[in-house]
């Protein structure tokens, strides 16, 4: 039998001593020029050169990254805008990350109701059992789109079920227009984001989701800009494991992350993406490293793993 | 210049005398015998088999319903559970109903926000520019999630302006538990999806999306099982198409639908997937046709403009 989602997150985040993720969101424009300067590699306006240059980006921040992180998180959307092309170099290193001893999450936020949704979690979540992809592994964990209620999530949640995997529904967005959709408030204050923490923790509280580690295989993606009103669904939801966006670029700190950790540094995931992944853009890195953008990475996971320590002391 | 999505849709509408349109969400198991019978697409765990027989179904009831009405809607969850050997697949079809005269809605229900939503704009709304990708034409509307506000709506709306194509955001949808979410309300009694509507709305009403037919090239997905009280939207956003699915399988009457529908028979398309694509399983038709599973269809699709064109009197 598969082991379980959660279970393993907890081992990772102990073993790492962290909980910080790193996100992939590759833009061909920003490569390094070391990766995209490179002959064969050098048109972004071909696909296939673009798609080998993205990949080959991705795979060597993977490999760098995973020794100091439990999970990394891969934006699907940087790879489908290279439309099926993309989509098999997304599974490609969904699978290299596989054997990295990393969770890896997809970050997919798909959203249907019924067999729509099930077929998208045969897509995500399922490794597939079909003749042709034998060697395919799906994610251990993909972001859903919560909007449709319990006949959107449940599809997802018994696929993930069945292969050990996870799930973590959108809840709470990071960004500004979120608040006027997400904060829209009842009478009694209850906001509609709340609401939907409800319906997710309902399905997450299923006794058979429940680990030995007392959290649920089904999680919620809280961003950490969202205002500090949420921190309360960490003590609302104890068996929950939170996915975090939103350290670095887009303006959380690390002390409006940690507060999603429990005080065992467990029950969050931290996500970082652009602030590490294009640390090679950096003064301070390059001050430091000059044009080894992957030293400039590298140093920028340990910083970002120091800056979570500190806030969590 | 492209032309205007909205006005090619009262075009189409005009010219096939039908707000019908039918939704392609094709799975393996219920394919003709007829079609997955044959040597070579008889086997459903083969990856290649499968999509082959989708492919091959998908296109014959594109060519059966397109003289029939204005748009058809592709629901690519169905492909994409084959990887990117199904994307690949939804691509040909998108493009192989592109030639038909027919308006192609990709029902995708993507939703992400900033650089994310853009790239998923990039994949499934605007024709590919890229080196490897210049005979691809992506559809001329898709679907899409306004969970995280106009954030997440905006960059699909700049892409479909600059397309000339369109986008439907999901506002109120047509299953059971959407109510818990979707119909969650403030202290006035203004529901959520009410809230999102009013967010659509103010995108779609800017001046620049307004066709020479007085409406926007943004639109919103309205459940036609969804509560007598969504019937307001269609009053107050006089400049919005509405896409409203459910009818037939899904529990919508024709007169759930029309409602949406102007006197003029514009404003809104009414889509049957399952009542339409599988009317060789009705045992109405079968009488009718026996196993001539491509008569079924045709006259599943005549009977439901019928029926919508009735409700309309």
């Amino acid at each position: 039998m598969a082991s379980h989602f959660a279970d393993r997150l907890c081992k990772a985040v102990g073993s790492k001593k962290t909980a910080l993720t790193v996100g992939l969101d590759p833009v061909y424009g920003r490569l390094p020029l070391a990766i995209r300067g490179k002959k064969g590699l050098d048109n972004g306006k071909n696909a296939a050169q673009a798609i080998d240059a993205t990949f080959d980006f991705s795979l060597k921040v993977l490999r760098i990254v995973a020794p100091h992180v439990p999970a990394v998180k891969i934006n699907i959307a940087y790879f489908e805008q290279y439309l099926w092309e993309g989509i098999e170099s997304y599974y490609s290193l969904v699978n290299e990350a596989q054997s990295l001893d990393i969770e890896v999450i997809g970050d997919v936020k798909r959203g249907d109701i019924g067999h729509t949704a099930q077929s998208y979690a045969l897509a995500h979540l399922q490794n597939p059992e079909l003749e042709g992809f034998e060697d395919v592994l799906a994610p251990d964990a993909i972001t859903i789109n919560g909007f449709a209620g319990s006949d959107g999530i449940i599809p997802f949640a018994e696929v993930a079920d069945k292969q050990g995997k996870g799930v973590f529904v959108w809840v709470r967005a990071s960004n500004p227009s979120a608040a006027v959709i997400q904060d829209f408030a009842d009478a009694a204050g209850v906001k509609m984001y709340e609401k939907l923490a409800e319906v997710v923790a309902e399905i997450a509280n299923q006794k058979t989701r429940i680990g030995t580690s007392g959290y649920s295989n089904i999680g919620m993606v809280i961003g950490g800009t969202s205002g500090s009103q949420t921190t309360a669904l960490r003590e609302k939801y104890k068996n929950v494991w939170f996915l975090v966006p939103g350290f670095g670029s887009q303006g959380a700190t690390a002390a409006d992350c940690v507060r999603f950790c429990k005080p065992d540094g467990t029950g969050a995931l931290i996500n970082a993406s652009r602030t590490i992944i294009y640390a090679y853009e950096n003064e301070k890195y390059i001050a430091q490293f000059g044009d080894n953008w992957e030293k400039c990475i590298e140093q920028a996971v340990i910083d970002a793993k120091v800056e979570l320590a500190k806030a969590m002391q």
